[in-house]
């Protein structure tokens, strides 16, 4: 690629979230950058739309980098929808969503708003990328992945990304020098074991926080979190057409009475 | 099955809305019904859940029905989690989700809060069924489609929803007896071109409304959209595996550097 590329960089965290802010100063590096993200924090939003509401959007300048940023009212996947459709001049080469702080491996893709940008980038024909760390704390550190962000957009940008897919890629929480290398895995068949802790507001009404226990009963070595529990980086190739074609053979043999 | 179907409902317009009440009479019919749906609309809510904020949820009777009702603060998958865990004595034999005033087909599918519940509902390991009609009016004429979400139901429940699956079940906007039949689909290659509504509030900030317009390029005859057109119920296996499985190889050959 001769052409710097323009490269669309958004999350669900925030703009001003610590991962955001790492990968926009490694992506400066590669190519052009505009920032389209939320004005505030958008965990768990899966692909969340805006449709009965409307859309705020403000240029910012958050540090003193070459990068164009818009702060936005909406959700991750708005974010893109806008980016793509309004803000950037051209159609952009990449975009890259997160370092979200936390893990969106396996089943959490499901839920995750980072993967959601990029997915709904890879809806509108654009090479995408999510990128995780499995820590989930504000002051988590991203010192670590910087140059497996900077390999992983590089290479994408050059071999292109099976069309219709978005890539899912997820860091363990280790040290540089302890990290293996990368592997091409597939979303583990893991799964949360809900509980709900009930508790009592003032008023005395009863209400209830979500919890739960992350199950792990995929005992295959082809899979992400198999690959993030022995130090590897794991990058899963998600899609966004959700039918499960095996399967419609099946139902065609149904008698419906 | 001999004993009584335990039967899980819930949507995302929102529990006072007719697409669910219709539902809701429905089931009455098949099994022992109990409702847990958002106390208001969720529309293109994607698979948004509460990690961030608490939950309140309450009993309700909107009607003289046998049904169990709780009306629930959160998204559709929240009350989903909320049934199946906390509020159900038992697990669920079926989760439907609907009937949705609007059309979950093709692409859509993605953004879906209807959708969203029924794959949280296979995730737990419920066959799930997500019904809606391509018709987003809120005094939609769900009358034509009571007999087939029956039959519908019913064949689910003898035969037994394929494992990982979730059925997405789209009905045209016609007259019962101009419905031709239900034919297993799959997801269409369709899209939405977007366009940002842009305007001025009073202000003179800037705004966007996001609209669009719907592009189906898929000519094949087996699609969601192909049925819907032609006035066939279309049914399809949703999965929540999202890994392209067949693009893996293609990955492993890159070169990360």
């Amino acid at each position: 690629m001769k052409k710097k590329p323009l490269i669309l960089v958004t999350n669900d965290d925030g703009i001003s979230a610590p991962g955001i802010r790492t990968l926009i100063s490694i992506m400066n590096k590669i190519g052009e950058v505009v920032v389209v993200a939320p004005d505030s924090p958008q965990s768990a939003m899966g692909h969340a739309i805006t449709i009965n509401s409307t859309l705020e959007c403000s240029e910012v300048k958050l540090d003193k980098g070459p990068q164009k940023e818009y702060s936005c009212s909406g959700t991750p996947a708005d974010c893109v929808k806008l980016g793509i459709n309004e803000l950037l001049e051209r159609k952009p080469d990449i975009c890259v969503s997160g370092i979200n702080h936390g893990s969106n491996s396996s089943i959490n893709v499901i839920y995750s708003g980072t993967m959601s940008a990029a997915i709904e980038a890879s809806i509108e024909g654009i090479p995408a990328i999510g990128f995780s760390l499995l820590d989930y704390r504000w002051g988590a550190d991203f010192e670590p992945l910087k140059k497996y962000v900077k390999i992983i957009t590089k290479t994408a940008l050059k071999n292109g990304i099976p069309h219709g897919n978005a890539l899912n890629v997820n860091f363990p929480k280790v040290e540089s020098d302890k990290i293996k290398g990368i592997k091409i895995c597939r979303q583990a068949k893991a799964f949360w074991i809900e509980k709900f802790d009930k508790r009592t507001n003032p008023q005395g009404k009863e209400y209830y926080w979500l919890t739960g226990e992350f199950i792990d009963e995929d005992k295959n070595i082809d899979t992400d979190e198999w690959a993030l529990k022995n130090k590897y980086i794991s990058v899963v190739p998600v899609k966004f057409d959700l039918t499960d074609h095996k399967n419609i053979n099946k139902l065609k043999s149904w008698k419906f009475k």
